[in-house]
């Protein structure tokens, strides 16, 4: 179970905060020639790969209407109802997030602006494997369709006979995507990243896999494509004093356990007798698990941690920095005002990492490993960019034309003074 | 000069739009190797590569006090106005870019809300070379501040003496950067990334720099560091029709193209008889210039091109994605409205690029080498990340529940389910 530690002085923290790295410089090589490959021979290479990492030969790849259709039919009504439900929770906060256009006179006859435009193609992977992510389409296809994406394509892997999964057509369908393809891995992240004659090229991918799709992610950057965020296992910190129930503590604790063997898990209290209170709530409940193999693997990199007060407690969160983060404490106030390195927050009693992850509207795609030091979660601003716009006038350059010139200079850039120069010359020449 | 190209055909277009790539692949070892020693050695291996690469022994490369004192008495009144004007700017167009929490009801007893917050630790670059870049100190520090940054860390490369211009350091502790040390180029970078005894490790690392602070860049985001954007050759397009000048075209033209032999210039027009205009004062203007040998390369990789239409005009440049984007034309609305991917525009007769580039306001950190596509410029987003939140009522859960569990069961996920139903359980038991 987890390993306990109290009061941990902040020598050992930098060892406490670690988390359990891979990395993946061995699978460099295949994922080079695969895209290698891609870039040669598109289509082709797709058929190829999937029948030899898939096991299936198949000559069309894109999902046909007959295909959605099916599924809708499939999908039963009460899976059909929640995910609408969810649907329209993400959609009502990602919303939210649309800005208007930021203008500024900085000074007389000096106008500044920033708008947002949406990136014109996206990429999401679904990955396949022993269960059908469609939450993850519902948290990056509604943010697209709301930051006005005008295409995107969607990959996930087919599954032995050549289908993908009822509820992952059903979800994209009814997220408005269209371009869906049985394609999955290496070959599909290479596919997105240089366009095929079937699959187009897109200007940024989303979404999570396992080590091939994250290597496969990153050399994409190589090729002139942007991805949503550095991948890395998915992690839970968990803050609670003697206000909390230890039963939802373990249960919470369980389904980050539960979501890979690399997942980590910490508990961090205040109240030492929840330590042990804890512990024997996530034993009852692990032996009920489907996946508590899964879990108990995942148990063994987790830490339990005492600290004696809430300032030490709430400075070791932020220098652990976790995706998710839930706080069950009086003082919520305290440990909310002081959150600055978190990727999602979950406060009080009621509300667990699973609502997040699924339905309550946040985004689930977030930063784990500690980059929630520097990186945001999955918003709306990540299906776009901003733009600056300037316009000067007449008056506005004649003030603030000697500043540029003057700097310019100093700079040792006379054509950017002359660009500014020549301007000035001109209205005086006009008077 | 300029090759001209008349109404090509968009299957030019992918060639046309093309940048120079530069790969620094053969830099890799040297950075790797860099890094390397920097991890062992830490400070020991800064001032050793200092002396290998600069030419400077220096056992203290932290900037002191007197050194401040000393630029900021070195520095002439005029150019001190110049820069506190431009600061001024700078801080109003960012700071109009704060924003407050967003939140949300998404349903009854269900809160959302998204707030942002400081990246804690950012490291500025800024190269040394020809002309000291202080606008670039502006236009990192400003924003940082604003944002919150806790702590910002300043490295440039010392000059054969041992210092770094007055100018540098008199803008660095104008914008509250106190925090500067003599250390450049892959060194710079790897300390930052890495931390030593003397440079703290940084979250995020800005700025520009030549290939090796290029590679080196690369290389930390290995090493749990974002960076503010992958870099590439400055450029600007410039689309103009009859209502637009020919020698303020030229001017801005020859601004961009006197920055680097790689620099790249577009010229765009639907009025025929400006080609020929343009080049001609590009011709005259050209030979006043100091730095004309490295204007007349870049030169070399331009183009000038003639659209019969707007339309087509609007679609070129999209799908170029300029990073600075001058608009002279009479239907400036069309244009604006149209732009989908450009760093930033510049609009009108007269606005030229160098404003943004010192002092209207707007940030001249911008995405290059058709970045435009997929990132953001500079902004004060660049400094801080999105942080989500949610608290659910009792009654919240007990409404959302059902929907959770559904999604979770789909997904079979069963921990995550049970973190809702033994939730619920324990309301029913309440009652």
């Amino acid at each position: 179970m987890m390993q306990p530690y109290l009061n941990p002085n902040s020598s050992e923290w930098r060892s406490l905060t670690k988390r359990p790295t891979a990395t993946y410089k061995s699978l460099e090589p295949l994922v080079t020639s695969v895209f290698d490959s891609v870039k040669k021979q598109g289509d082709q290479s797709i058929i190829d790969y999937t029948a030899q990492f898939d096991g299936i030969r198949q000559d069309d790849f894109k999902v046909k209407t007959d295909e959605f259709e099916k599924a809708n039919a499939a999908v039963p009504e009460g899976l059909k109802k929640a995910i609408q439900n969810a649907k329209a929770n993400i959609a009502s906060f990602h919303k939210a997030q649309l800005s208007d256009t930021i203008k500024v006179t900085t000074q007389p006859g000096v106008e500044c602006w920033q708008e947002k435009k949406p990136i014109e193609i996206i990429g999401l992977y679904i990955p396949g494997g022993s269960a059908p992510l469609f939450s993850t389409i519902l948290m990056l296809a509604v943010p697209a369709q709301i930051a006005g994406c005008k295409e995107i394509v969607l990959c996930s892997p087919p599954s032995k006979d050549g289908t993908l999964p009822d509820v992952v057509l059903y979800t994209a369908q009814l997220c408005g995507v269209k371009d869906v393809y049985k394609v999955g891995g290496i070959q599909a992240i290479a596919a997105m990243a240089l366009g095929t004659e079937s699959i187009p090229k897109v200007h940024k991918i989303f979404g999570p896999g396992n080590q091939y799709v994250t290597v496969a992610k990153q050399c994409a950057t190589r090729h002139h494509v942007a991805i949503d965020m550095p991948a890395g296992p998915s992690e839970l910190l968990v803050a609670a004093d003697g206000t909390a129930n230890p039963n939802f503590i373990a249960a919470d604790l369980l389904s980050q356990a539960e979501h890979g063997k690399d997942s980590q898990v910490l508990f961090v209290t205040t109240h030492k007798p929840l330590l042990e209170e804890v512990a024997r709530a996530m034993e009852t409940q692990l032996r009920e698990l489907p996946r508590k193999e899964i879990a108990a693997a995942a148990l063994k990199n987790s830490k339990a941690l005492y600290f004696k007060d809430d300032s030490t407690a709430i400075e070791f969160i932020n220098a652990y920095g976790p995706e998710h983060y839930i706080v069950c404490v009086q003082n919520e106030d305290l440990y909310l005002d002081n959150v600055i390195n978190a990727g999602s927050v979950f406060v009080g009693n009621y509300t667990p990492e699973s609502a997040g992850d699924y339905a309550s509207g946040t985004n689930h795609t977030l930063p784990t490993n500690g980059y929630s030091k520097q990186y945001s979660g999955v918003n709306l601003d990540s299906f776009r960019k901003a733009i600056t716009f300037q316009k000067i006038t007449k008056e506005g350059i004649q003030a603030l034309g000697e500043t540029i010139e003057i700097m310019a200079s100093a700079e040792g850039l006379e054509a950017h003074k002359n660009a500014v120069s020549i301007r000035l010359k001109t209205l005086k020449d006009e008077i």
